[in-house]
């Protein structure tokens, strides 16, 4: 692969195109955000596969919907160019419940917009931003009647419940996914709003402790201190397993961590983070512990351990002196490398078993933790064209906090993956009121133009 | 006073009167049950108060009922008996919510019978109980034309929240209420089906802890370890409250705890203890926490601490990978005399204080522990009539386990307070399904027509 050509193409005519579109383009993602694909429930998903499909058909790609043990993968490309690099667009058509629904001003599955900002589940995470993607397609072929690189979109609809059949779809079709690199857009810009090329993400590996106590609830006063309480059990469980410094300590969890290489340690040295601005935005008085810790270097080289839900016993108002009989307790462990899902699994069902044998422990969906070198080829013209389409450098961030299954890729098609992400920092994705800034939407539109054109530089030295 | 006549009087009539009505009776306790009185929410009281009050002006007493500041109380006597003691029974007309109704086999406020019980919220805690006293009355009534004894009663709506107003209101009508000693019928017999006279309560003290960490619920996978987990804040705070080993680490928690008297231990000592039944009942391996501890010295000499509720964060299907925002645990203390509410509140905020500052502590209600003496003089004429209505002698027991307002009326009226309970150890109090064994609530009011002849004995010698 030789050097990238400092030639700027000019932009100018698909950008217009997209001024012009605006209105249209915003309401087809509308459309699109209106239709519930809950991966978790599996409610809406092939409804939604079949829409996409049928979407990525009109702009003018060939397009399926290819069935899995689970929920559909949508399939398209367009490879008309062969001299030009091939790139896989990949994305989720799937997205998070929307619960505590009684939390969202709008309803979730009614796109509303308010200050600028376009409110949806699925708004950022990921339809917004695909969809962005697929809208590039469109104006590149309504500019120019071809795509300046051969194009593959992969869509599935499980991301967010640990895209569980992906590799092996990956590897069934890895002759059909042959391509020079891969470019996904999801998760936030970096946290001070600034663009950002990512090159790895952190893998999860999510699970869940269940702990039981009499046979039913019980009168607390006859029977606290009698019974075991699946609360305190879980409490004391869980108190071995992080501490109040914030270190994991769970036998042998850190002894996969991968020290940082010099470039990356060089990246996240320039990389801006606003503390002050952090715990203003979050209204937080203090940084979680390890408070001595930098921030991005906490979500670029440290695994996490989060309890996503802590339930048992009594919730509703006033009091009800009760001994409740069972318990539980959801979890994530995000994973940096080369920490693997089942390595972490068998470390915590190690530590379950030694200090609480009689929970039950459950595991669930865990994708691996990924890295794309920051020396790949391809840096440069992604960098270009994203400062041609959002007039800013984008900021180059080693790895995500967020998990997505590029792992898949890097290992099963030996492609380098980036993320190109377009979402605003508080698009507040998996939570409530779910939102994405409109303006981002058309910048991400235009840096889906730019990198397909700045990319295809690369073919004329092929 | 002096000693207590050992003639046997003859209880028969009452008996006979009582089997004849038995289908009658029971009607009426269901009729009582299917009004929902649930203090915490405010439902259905005053309606409940008032029906009450009608029963027993049915039944020849003069009733009333009076407001306090919060769910008024029902007062009635028939005080005609001048020469022999006056007895005071204490009841409670509230009840515990129901939920989680969905583990109910028949709805909670749709009294059933199977297997002959009666499954109802309230059935035991404390409807059929107090009702079953006020049969008693009405049995004497309709045999003898007058009561052996004098009898006041007093039935509250606010036990289930921790009789707030209850103090207040003896205070109040001190005079009124002027009485030799009170006899309450709530909870269970002996834990091995036995009858008991019970000579104390524990004390009770409920609070909550709130914990917040970012304005709203974030991606586990972006700002984990950046924003505070609020169920990690409780999970830290809560450890560091109770040990593993069963101990409460609160500061000075266990400072005002009186050793037990010779008479207790020797009564503890008598009380008969089948562990391995228990943990068959209760479908449990082991006992909770300190393993070695005697189980009627737990419930009798030992304060509890426990979680009677803890949420935040995911309780849905599958996974969500989820940073939760808030959570909160609502806890009781069980106390034992002379631990004090206001005592073991300031420990524990002084620890919340000292452990988690950023935490919120709510106190709720509280009551005070209390004994009555082992060898109060009316302890053998107790005894005598449950053994003639029950067919068993009573086990002696220095307090329940549970919590009962004694302290009001042994601190403000100055006299003894025996409980006196009529319900199944398995009544499932504060839990789905209580229930009432229908033979017990019959032997209920037969011990109630007892203990009044029996306590009529003392007039002779007055």
């Amino acid at each position: 692969m030789s050097s990238f050509s400092n030639a700027q193409p000019d932009l100018s005519d698909a950008f217009s195109y997209i001024d012009q579109h605006r209105q249209q383009f915003l309401e087809r993602l509308m459309a699109y955000l209106r239709l519930p694909s809950i991966s978790a429930y599996g409610q809406g998903i092939e409804e939604v596969a079949n829409y996409i499909a049928q979407v990525i058909k009109d702009i003018g790609l060939q397009a399926q919907v290819l069935p899995t043990e689970g929920w559909p993968i949508v399939l398209a490309e367009l490879t008309t160019t062969p001299d030009a690099p091939t790139v896989l667009l990949y994305g989720h058509y799937d997205v998070q419940p929307p619960d505590p629904l009684d939390a969202w001003v709008s309803p979730p599955f009614e796109p509303t917009i308010r200050n600028d900002r376009l409110y949806a589940r699925g708004a950022g995470d990921n339809k917004g931003q695909h969809f962005a993607q697929l809208l590039a397609l469109e104006t590149l072929l309504a500019c120019r009647g071809k795509l300046p690189c051969n194009v593959k979109v992969l869509l599935e609809g499980e991301e967010e419940i640990g895209s569980p059949r992906l590799l092996s779809f990956v590897q069934r079709y890895h002759k059909e996914l042959a391509a020079d690199l891969l470019i996904v857009s999801d998760g936030p810009v970096y946290e001070n709003g600034r663009a950002q090329i990512v090159f790895g993400a952190r893998g999860i590996l999510s699970f869940e402790l269940r702990a039981r106590g009499a046979r039913q609830d019980l009168h607390s006063g006859n029977w606290g201190n009698i019974a075991p309480n699946p609360l305190w059990t879980l409490v004391h469980l869980l108190a071995t397993m992080k501490n109040e410094r914030g270190e994991i300590t769970i036998d042998g969890f850190y002894d996969n961590v991968l020290p940082l290489s010099n470039l990356e340690r060089e990246a996240i040295a320039k990389l801006p983070t606003d503390v002050e601005r952090i715990k203003r935005t979050l209204e937080i008085q203090h940084l979680d512990q390890p408070l001595d810790r930098d921030v991005a270097e906490r979500l670029i080289a440290w695994p996490t351990l989060t309890i996503n839900g802590l339930h048992g016993g009594y919730a509703g108002p006033g009091t009800k002196s009760v001994l409740p009989h069972e318990a539980f307790a959801k979890c994530d462990i995000r994973l940096v490398p080369a920490q693997t899902a089942d390595e972490i699994f068998a470390k915590v069902a190690a530590h379950v078993q030694r200090h609480a044998p009689e929970v039950m422990l459950l595991r669930q969906g865990s994708m691996e933790p990924a890295k794309t070198s920051l020396a790949s080829p391809y840096t440069e013209a992604l960098h270009k064209a994203v400062q041609a389409a959002q007039g800013e450098e984008p900021l180059l961030v080693p790895s995500a906090g967020g998990s997505l299954p590029n792992y898949v890729f890097t290992q099963t098609l030996g492609i380098p993956v980036f993320e190109v992400p377009y979402a605003n920092v508080d698009e507040a994705n998996h939570a409530p009121n779910e939102n994405l800034e409109i303006e981002r939407f058309f910048k991400g539109i235009k840096t889906g133009v730019a990198m397909l054109t700045y990319l295809s530089a690369f073919s004329k030295s092929l």
